[in-house]
């Protein structure tokens, strides 16, 4: 507990969590001091959609992805969970029961495919434009959850984890989610609060080590309290992230988000790339643990470079 | 097991359910050999209204109750759970960590206001319409799921219960769910199958004594297949009912429903009453096992007369 207070104290640290539970009253929401959209960078997005990303903490664009394009990136899927060299890399995470894989990740630096759609120009020049400067993947992923029993995630900002336990000073960060089938209200699509990105929730409860291996499957520590979200969810609303395969939505890395669990029978799955600023490059983490293995929390911050004749372009 | 077989032999069963796990084979789903609009009794469904009904299995009605008359229920409500009366009756059920009061049964018959709600002739008039004939109440209760940790309930038909529970021989019996707060998509909003309402689906396993007591809080017989689950889902597709507090949804005894879990910090409450066709009277129950008690599975037919001064008319 005192580790981690002093490591705030050190480092000048503007979003201070993972607190002394006997120091709640500094667990005040506070109003971020960063921006959403830094710089003016030009880009794909248009003036609108930044002042509508700035505003909301997100912006989803249906048809991201043309249905060839998303086969792609299921034959892909495909083909690596069968890779050998993939096998013991602790890059695939099984369902208990069937064995099935649930999720892939690092999947930017072990497939071609994947490494090309973030390198994609569309893709790769919005991050740059909402961040204002040249990016790198601080995490990536596949996530595959299957009907009837998908179960959804709490509450919580990626970025508060993210600050807490790999030490990105600041929320210089986009994640885009590319849905890889239909998502329906229904199926565990992803709640976001819009606007809600403006307010950082400090959590209480210091991090144990090793937090991620249990956060995975149920995140219990960086969990904000039900009365903050009962607070944000009446004052900023709730939308869903819905649409056809294809669809992609950027969000900014302090978005309140939460997904429910899944009992249709339509299975739900997402690509999940996290662009960061290599001016927000990862110090050590500011929850006082050791730093997440490097396929949570990228330590190579070489800039992408596009990648003009994409599969994706 | 063999006491439910021989039940169903001795009684012409068209709806077998609640089937020994040894004869499987016998457990295909069915055409279901009733209609679904009973007759051309005249009302305030519209032909089209009709028609969509028999072919979906349930109607939507948005403002079936005006915002006063929404607030008239949860004032009655409100004062219910602290009704001495009501206190030991065994119609509440309450949260097991708040205490908070999560369901009231039985409130056509211990509220003169949901009295007056079965009766108002614009309700009354449509499940009449439906069933063509006199109705009284088989069931009634009021939900009021918090936010945060609602846990919604797996896919089933209710006639399958009312059939090997309660006797009913047909499903001959419309439901009427009318949201007391707004229903959005993500706070463990109905989920219904269109079309599924002509398919029965027999279930495995006998019913064991006392099933109820632990069936309301998580079922666990009456339970269909995951397989048949997914082949009805693709067939037939989801909808959703959502809308503003005092929509209204009617949906036939025999569609397949479910809701999902509510983790959004909005509360979800309703009024539910089960309307049945006089000519459908309970009888033994199929699954050969006693009656559930009255405030589940009404034993008193009395036709319902219409209240031209209904406060909701």
């Amino acid at each position: 507990m005192t580790t981690a207070s002093s490591t705030f104290e050190a480092v000048d640290d503007r979003y201070p969590t993972r607190l002394d539970p006997g120091f709640t009253a500094s667990a005040e929401p506070l109003v971020r001091p960063d921006p959403t959209v830094w710089g003016t960078r030009p880009g794909p997005f248009l003036e609108r959609e930044l002042t509508a990303y700035d505003r909301n903490g997100f912006h989803i664009e249906q048809g991201l992805l043309t249905p060839t394009q998303v086969q792609h990136c299921w034959s892909e899927f495909d083909r690596m969970v069968t890779d050998p060299a993939l096998a013991d890399s602790g890059l695939l995470v099984r369902e208990r029961g069937s064995g099935a894989i649930r999720s892939v990740f690092r999947v930017h630096r072990v497939s071609p495919v994947f490494e090309a759609l973030a390198r994609t120009p569309r893709i790769l020049d919005r991050a740059r434009q909402l961040l204002g400067s040249e990016v790198y993947i601080h995490q990536s992923r596949i996530n595959a959850m299957p009907g009837m029993a998908g179960t959804g995630f709490y509450w919580h900002s990626d970025f508060e984890t993210w600050h807490a336990e790999d030490g990105l000073p600041a929320p210089r960060t986009v994640s885009l989610s590319i849905a890889l089938t239909d998502n329906f209200a229904f199926n565990g699509g992803l709640m976001l609060m819009p606007g809600a990105h403006r307010t950082f929730v400090p959590c209480i409860g210091s991090t144990p080590d090793g937090n991620f291996h249990q956060s995975l499957q149920e995140q219990r520590v960086g969990v904000p309290s039900e009365q903050v979200i009962t607070e944000l969810g009446y004052e900023f609303g709730i939308d869903q992230f819905t649409g056809a395969a294809g669809a992609g939505l950027f969000f900014d890395a302090n978005s309140m988000h939460a997904s429910g669990n899944n009992i249709s029978p339509y299975p739900r799955a997402n690509v999940f790339l996290v662009f960061n600023s290599v001016e927000n490059t990862p110090r050590a983490p500011y929850g006082g643990v050791a730093p997440r293995p490097v396929h949570l929390a990228e330590r190579d911050v070489t800039p992408l470079e596009p990648l003009d004749d994409s599969p994706f372009a």
